[in-house]
C-alpha cells in the first residue's frame, strides 16, 4: 500500500474550496471579457534559458528544472510575465495592437512554506500591450476596480504611484544613480521598518539626513503614509510636487491624468495618490500600484502591477511597452473567508430526488432533468435508502429541497417537495409548480 | 537574444482558440454542475510512487519525473484518473458518498508528437464515486448527453457494453483466463483490423476457429459492428445473448437496465448497444462506453469510459467503486473545428469606442462602462489616431459596433453609432438607444 499524501507546499481543492475559487476566477474572467481582454495560456513547461533568461536571481533557486526525455533543459514556469514576454516576441505579426490579454493559471515555485505560501500557486494577470498612453494606465485601474466591484468586497482602494515620479523626486535630491536600490528598500517598509529601511539607503552611501528626506517626502515620517492621500488633497500634494520635480514632471502629470480622470468618473473615493508605493522590481518604469481592503490591511496587497517599457527586450528587438496587474487569488480568497464572506457549499445541486424505488430510475431522472432545464442544479438519491439516510445525505451536502415521491406520485405526475431547513413539506406539487417554490428560495 | 519559441509538443493559445476552448470548458462545467458535479483540483506535481505505483508500464517512460530542490522523486500528472484514486484515499472521511466530481487540468506526457498529439493536453473527467448501481452508470450516459446537447454538436452516438457481458460471453467459449487479453486485441480493431487482431489471438494460444467465433458474437465479422445496435433491436440482441450467457447475465441486466431507462425516457436514438467496444484498459468492470459523431467517425471518441470496481486499491483499504467518462476536449474542438462550428474571435468585445480626442478618455471610459453595465463587452482606442486607422483596428479584432465621438457629442450625451458590417451609422444615439441596436445584431 502506497501512503495517500501530497508534496509539502501542494495542496488538493475539495468541493468546498473549489467551488469558491472557481466562482471567484469566473467574476474576474467576466469583468476582464467585458473590458475586451482575451484569454490566452502557455505550456507549463518551457525550455530553461526562455524562463530564466540571463538568470541569477533569488528567483532561479526555486524554479522547478530538469532534463527532459530529450535532454532539453526545461522549468516549470514561475510567473506569467516571462512567458507573456516570449508570447508576444513570437507571436507579434498575429496579434492585434493594442493587446489586451488575461492569463489565469498556475505557477510554481520551490520557495520555503509558511504563513499560507504554497510551492503551486494560481496567477491571474492581465495587461495592456502596444500604447504608452496615460488611457491604458487609467483602463487598467478601473479594471481593477470593477473587479472588487464584481466580487463584493467592500472597502477596497487602489494606491497608485508613478516610478518616474519618484525617480524625478530622487533626482532632486542628487539621488539619481541610486534610485533603483532606494526604490527597493522602500518597498519593503512595511514589512521592515523605518529603522531598517534608513539602514538599507545608508549602507548604500546615502546620508542620515538625505535618507530622512526621502521618507519625509514619501510620507513616511513617523511611519505614517499607510493610508496615502486621499480625495481632494490629492491634487494639492501633486500640485506641490509638481514644484518640486519641475521640468521632470512627466511622472506628476501621468498621476494628474490618472486623478483627474477618476474623478471625473465620479470613483476618486476608491483611489489613494501614495507616494510610498513603490513596487520592487526593476522592469517598472511609469505607473505603479497595489490594493488594499481596508479593514484587512494586514493581508497586504491584493491587486498590483504597473507601466514597464520594454517586455520583450530578452526575446525581440521590437520593444513592446505595457501595463498590467495581477490579482492574488489565493489571498484574496482568504480574505474573503477570513471575512465570512465566502459560502462553502458542497453542491451547486438544489433539490435531490429521494429514491423510493428502483425500478423508478427513469423516472426520477427525467424529474430532474425537468428542473435541469429550468436552470436548477439537481441529483439523484442513486440507490433505494431508508428516508432518514435520505434526509441525512440532503443535509449533508447542503441541499436545501428534496423531492419525495413514488409510484402514485409518478401515475399522478406530481410530486412532494420538501424544504429541508424550514420543514415545510408541500404535497401534490407539478414540476411547474415545484420549480417555482425552489425559485422562490434564494 | 533569447529565440522566442516553445518545447516541442507543446503549443500556445492565442485568443482565437483560447476563447473556443473556454466557451467549450465552461458548457460542460454547467452541464455537470447542474447534474451536482462539483469541481475539484490536485496538484499538478506528486511524488512518483503515487503517481506510478507498482509501474512498469508503458505510461511510465513518457511521464515527466525528476528530483525536486529536497530531493524528492516527483513527477507531473499524465491523467485525472490516479490522483483522483489517491484524493479519495486520502479524503475519504471528509467526503460526501455518493461523491460526484468533475476536474478539468492539464496532464503531461513525453510521447512522441504526431497527427496532432501534444505532450500537453486538458482531461475533462466526470465519475461518480460509490454506489455500485446501475442508476449512476445510467446518470454518467445522460450527462454525456447533455453536454453533447449543450454543445450543440449534431449526430452523436454514445456506444455501449458492458465488461461483464463480455467476460460472460468469453467464458461461454472457454476463454476465462485469457479475457483480458482478448479484450484488448478487439479493443484495438478498427485501428489495425480482423486480421490482426486474429493474429493476436491466436497467439495468445486461442484456436482459429475460436478466435472467429469471437468476432462474429462481437459483430465483428466482416468488418462490420462499427454502427453498433441501434432502436429497438438492441433489446432483440440482447435476449439473445441472455440465452448464451445464462446464468451468468449480470452484464447483460445491467445494458437491459440502461437501455429500457433511455427507451423510457425518449433518448434511445442519442445511443448505441455495441457488444465490439471493450475499452483496452484492465481496470473497467462494468458497463464501458465511447461516443461518436456520425460523419466524423475518423475522429474516433471524443467521449469515453466505464465502471471500475475498486479505484483505490493501491492507497487504501476501503474499495471505492465508480463510475465515471472523459470528454476529449481537444479532439472535440478539432472536430467543431473542422465542421465549422468554432468562431474564431479574437475579443468578446461588441462595441469599439473610437477616440478623437486624448482629452475625453474618462468620457469615453464613462460610455464603455455604460455599455458594459447593460452586458456588452466594449473595448476604447486609447490613443487618438485617424480615422481609418480606427475603422481598421475594429475589422482586425472582428468587432461589429464603433461609437464615434468628440466635444460635441459629450456636450450633448448622444453618439453616433456605427455598424461596420453594414455600414449603417446612426447619429445622435443615447446610450439606451445603442444599447438596443447592439443587442438587435446577435
Amino acid at each position: 500500500m502506497i501512503e495517500a499524501r501530497v508534496l509539502k507546499g501542494f495542496r488538493d481543492y475539495l468541493p468546498e474550496m473549489m467551488i469558491p475559487r472557481k466562482a471567484l476566477v469566473r467574476s474576474l474572467e467576466s469583468v476582464f471579457e467585458s473590458f475586451g481582454f482575451s484569454p490566452i495560456d502557455t505550456p507549463a513547461l518551457e525550455y530553461a534559458d526562455i524562463l530564466l533568461g540571463k538568470g541569477g536571481g533569488e528567483t532561479d533557486k526555486q524554479v522547478y528544472r530538469f532534463s527532459d526525455h530529450g535532454g532539453r533543459d526545461v522549468a516549470l514556469r514561475f510567473d506569467l510575465t516571462v512567458p507573456l514576454a516570449r508570447f508576444v516576441s513570437q507571436h507579434q505579426n498575429e496579434l492585434a495592437f493594442p493587446f489586451r490579454r488575461y492569463h489565469i493559471a498556475s505557477v510554481w515555485r520551490g520557495e520555503n512554506t509558511q504563513k499560507g505560501r504554497y510551492r503551486e500557486f494560481m496567477q491571474c494577470d492581465f495587461d495592456i500591450l502596444g500604447p504608452a498612453a496615460g488611457a491604458a494606465d487609467l483602463e487598467i485601474l478601473l479594471t481593477i476596480r470593477a473587479g472588487f466591484e464584481a466580487l463584493g468586497v467592500k472597502g477596497y482602494r487602489v494606491h497608485v504611484n508613478n516610478r518616474r515620479f519618484l525617480n524625478a523626486l530622487l533626482s532632486g535630491l542628487g539621488l539619481t544613480d541610486k534610485a533603483p536600490a532606494v526604490l527597493r528598500a522602500v518597498d519593503k517598509f512595511y514589512k521592515i521598518g523605518a529603522e531598517k529601511v534608513t539602514a538599507e539607503m545608508t549602507a548604500e552611501g546615502i546620508e542620515a539626513d538625505t535618507a530622512a528626506r526621502v521618507l519625509e517626502l514619501l510620507g513616511l515620517k513617523d511611519g505614517g503614509g499607510k493610508a496615502g492621500i486621499t480625495g481632494k488633497a490629492i491634487f494639492t500634494a501633486l500640485e506641490r510636487f509638481a514644484t518640486i520635480t519641475g521640468d521632470n514632471s512627466d511622472g506628476v502629470n501621468n498621476l494628474l491624468f490618472i486623478f483627474k480622470s477618476l474623478e471625473e468618473m465620479g470613483l476618486l473615493e476608491h483611489f489613494a495618490f501614495n507616494p510610498a508605493i513603490t513596487r520592487g522590481l526593476d522592469y517598472y518604469t511609469g505607473v505603479v500600484f497595489e490594493s488594499f481592503i481596508e479593514d484587512r490591511m494586514e493581508f497586504g496587497s491584493v491587486c498590483s502591477g504597473g507601466r514597464y517599457d520594454n517586455l520583450t527586450a530578452l526575446y525581440s528587438k521590437t520593444p513592446v511597452a505595457g501595463v498590467g496587474a495581477s490579482f492574488g487569488l489565493d489571498r484574496l480568497l482568504a480574505l474573503l473567508e477570513d471575512k465570512g464572506a465566502v459560502s462553502k457549499i458542497r453542491t451547486h445541486s438544489r433539490v435531490l430526488i429521494f429514491n423510493l424505488d428502483e425500478n423508478l430510475s427513469a423516472w426520477y431522472q427525467a424529474l430532474a432533468a425537468g428542473f435541469r432545464n429550468a436552470g436548477i442544479a439537481c441529483e439523484t438519491v442513486l440507490e433505494k435508502k431508508k428516508l432518514g439516510q435520505q434526509f441525512a445525505l440532503a443535509e449533508k451536502m447542503g441541499i436545501p429541497f428534496v423531492v419525495i415521491a413514488g409510484g402514485d406520485e409518478k401515475a399522478s405526475g406530481t410530486f412532494n417537495l420538501k424544504n429541508i431547513i424550514t420543514g415545510v413539506e408541500q404535497k401534490g406539487l407539478t414540476l411547474e409548480q415545484a420549480v417555482a417554490q425552489v425559485n422562490e428560495l434564494k
